[in-house]
């Protein structure tokens, strides 16, 4: 990742002659294509994404010429929703956690070491027991309690703190966000589940899990919408377990699932590998 | 395996001792421990479950003076439900199938090649498309058609071909048992799910998977019970799929899943490393 | 897969405009893009790969017509090495086995099934016990015997019977095929063998395993070279063991990966997902 | 894991009523079974080991005298190599770390969370970078710089900071202990190596896998022995990667496994899981 790349993300609908078009005017400015996915919703018919990664240093001179151009000459004749982004401008991202630290310690611990691709700027969590472990890291830490009585103001308060983030992601949220918060981040609020959902929806999946006596166990990153649990999947994972695993023990092995699931899927929202069609995601990984 | 080869399968409350009675039983007959497995439910207060695996040219001689002994000497005493079976004794197996042949085919090669221990005494279906398949192996195919009209009646000539068996595996049968049927089969009914259950219950779950857009795709293999796709659980497994497959192909990739998810439940039950506690299996493998 | 499909495989030294160049060809010549990967060995000055899956009526016409304008307008200017294939011509399968079946009769069983997407014409062993197996599929068995003394005659044998083969499947052929007869069959042999690569080479990899004490054993699928077990890797996987595994078990659990490997190999092969870099593969998959 | 937990390990030459002798110790003695594992290497006439987790309030008064009465009433006529060892006298570890700071962070992370059930007195490093992040822990931190020229003055050192702990974790130090230090340590030094052994021993691993075009990189945890990269392997794992990924992304996926192998490994050496034999072990997972 060096500071000449960016990433290209469209979707329209299929039609012929769209890589043609895209990458003659990418080729006719200077950029090189170095990486390029795509995918088509139905033989014919459907609806196409497509993801390519650029490397060109011309893209820093005047990203906006460079913009209005791609709309004239390709978007607009193709009917395209599409996005250009920058690598060098890193998203900017806030966690939000109650008291189980593994989730959040795991994207904290990959972030200080250089392997995801942003900015942390926050830690917000409905209690204050995390303070000391996240401003070791040198990020800021927010207390914002919640409860029945207080939630709409509590997410006033959130909403403030978040002003200028790009992604919320939700590293064990003990909390229910409400529908009109959802909706102020479409795709852009990503949820640890821990459950191979749709398995287990809702709250103490392990238990669920135990009770069920299921052989495996799972963890599901989503994006979050106004229907608990049923936001576009990421990515899931599960481990094997057995009848000796108690409660406790598929909480712990469920906890080291739950970390691996929840660093990929954030590193590939960071990396623009995921779009979202209807409920369900396209990942170009 | 060898003729000498004999399983205890013990369960009765927890309580001290236990090991203790039943190897120094076993020893005093001289009967030699190969293999040995222990399950409490609970720290105390539990159920205790114990399968050995004996090896004693003893129990060839006088089985039922055994038997008596160790229900005199020790069962009794701690109240045991337990059995003793003896590998030269095959269990009789029979396979219900319908149209998709995958599962079925990896349960007769299997055991045409000597890794599955048991006797496939019949093949019955209720399409005629496999007789050739499954004469091939030299095993005996039964059509039997059922509809809702003849159910009670294609459920007696199931019964009728069934006499003897000590094991029904549903290897894609696409047939709902009636309570009545099922429960005359209690644990030695064993089906293949196409799914990572308990999501994807019912009809179809290659079709709801690709709805839900989940990210991994599985296979149950459990105990039928009268509640359709809710009996005990004995082995699961899962595999990688993306927004690339649709539903042909998560079939394809979901019957490699069946086959060996299957394969490996049977063998288990054939070796008798499952025990059913309530709900849920205790697999000592 | 239609009968309009075809595969567009393309290297040369990596350049700006490729992806326009060709993509503008097809577009132009009614040939719709329904997949496209590629892969640059280096960021700059390295190799460039390209594999395109095509739809088009056109190309069932005047094959020779498009691939001369397309070497004139097109390859010439980057001096491409390019391949395009047609999905009807399916490719020509010879499997070489010796007593060990589960790996071939895993690929006549998917074959048999249609999901390996070509014609399996015949099946040479140096033994002659798996005759029956392969004439219950219809395809045709020769048996080659092969000794120290008859090996330049045999292999002269083999190359007859296996006229207009595209691909020769080692399905553990336990005989070491001469250099200058790998060296007519370049990319075109496929070995499955049954360790993890570069562990175990050699003759007897289980014993190998099982004296190592590795806690995982794998299966390998290879192209053939004339330095042993050394040809470039197309597939691994793996399976966990532990320490009561004995050789046999080894064995037996390693033929299910043994089959899986092969058979996913031999399937990309067959879509043409599999391009050789040196010692190494780039699979499309 | 209770102050009443106790673990007994023996190994002995196989014989007729090991378990009953030991079980009927156990029970006399008022000592509750609640795990056993035993393992023989062979069907008759091989080496027996056997470990069993009990529960016990008796423990806790005269360990002396159960440990006497053992030895003379079941060990000495078995022929016995036996400890017993209680959970409440947690592990003293040590770990030896160079630059790359990964997994002793996992070691210690999990250390701090409660799920490692020892003492980490130490880490020792022959570079004074990771100071801060160890003391952050409240583990002492020695910096003991290391050269061919001082090796035996620097071991000397170690040796004197290493003093009564019972577990030395090398997590990524590369530098090589010398025979005579590893031989004062035996199956007492758990390394992880970044491959799947015996592939791609010595030094750079990832780059040998990237070099071989390998399609799964590994980790391997082992106890350590004077033959570099040979000692008995106590835990493996691997990872799927493709021809996308470069030295450094096999490095970065890699790390991944490595973190939990070794915690793996780590934790059932602490918790008595791991008995060695001749070069391999067996492991009580």
């Amino acid at each position: 990742m060096t500071d000449t790349t960016a990433r290209l993300l469209i979707n329209c609908p299929d039609a012929p002659g769209i890589v043609s078009a895209v990458s003659s005017f990418l080729f006719a400015h200077g950029a090189n294509i170095t990486d390029l996915d795509q995918h088509a919703t139905a033989p014919t018919g459907g609806t196409y994404f497509m993801r390519l990664e650029l490397q060109t240093a011309a893209i820093r001179i005047d990203r906006e010429a460079l913009e209005a151009a791609f709309e004239a000459e390709v978007a607009s004749r193709f009917q395209m929703s599409w996005q250009l982004t920058y690598a060098v401008d890193r998203k900017r991202v806030a966690i939000l956690v109650s008291k189980h630290d593994h989730a959040m310690m795991e994207l904290l611990w990959r972030w200080s070491r250089g392997t995801l691709p942003c900015e942390i700027v926050a830690v917000i969590s409905n209690h204050a027991d995390l303070r000391e472990a996240v401003e070791g890291f040198g990020v800021a830490f927010h207390h914002v309690p919640i409860s029945a009585e207080t939630k709409a103001l509590a997410e006033a308060t959130l909403e403030e703190k978040l002003s200028g983030v790009d992604l919320i992601v939700l590293a064990r949220y003990m909390q229910i966000l409400s529908a009109d918060f959802t909706a102020r981040w479409p795709h852009r609020i990503i949820n640890i589940h821990h459950s191979f959902l749709p398995a287990f929806v809702g709250a103490n999946p392990y238990q669920q899990a135990y009770d069920k006596g299921v052989k495996l166990i799972g963890a599901t990153a989503h994006y979050v919408t106004a229907d608990l649990d049923q936001g576009p999947i990421i990515e899931q994972d599960v481990e094997r377990v057995s009848h000796r695993d108690e409660v406790d023990s598929l909480r712990d092995m469920g906890q080291d699932v739950e970390r691996q699931v929840l660093a990929r899927a954030v590193r590939w929202h960071l990396e623009d590998r995921v779009l979202v069609h209807g409920t369900k995601t396209i990942v170009f990984a």
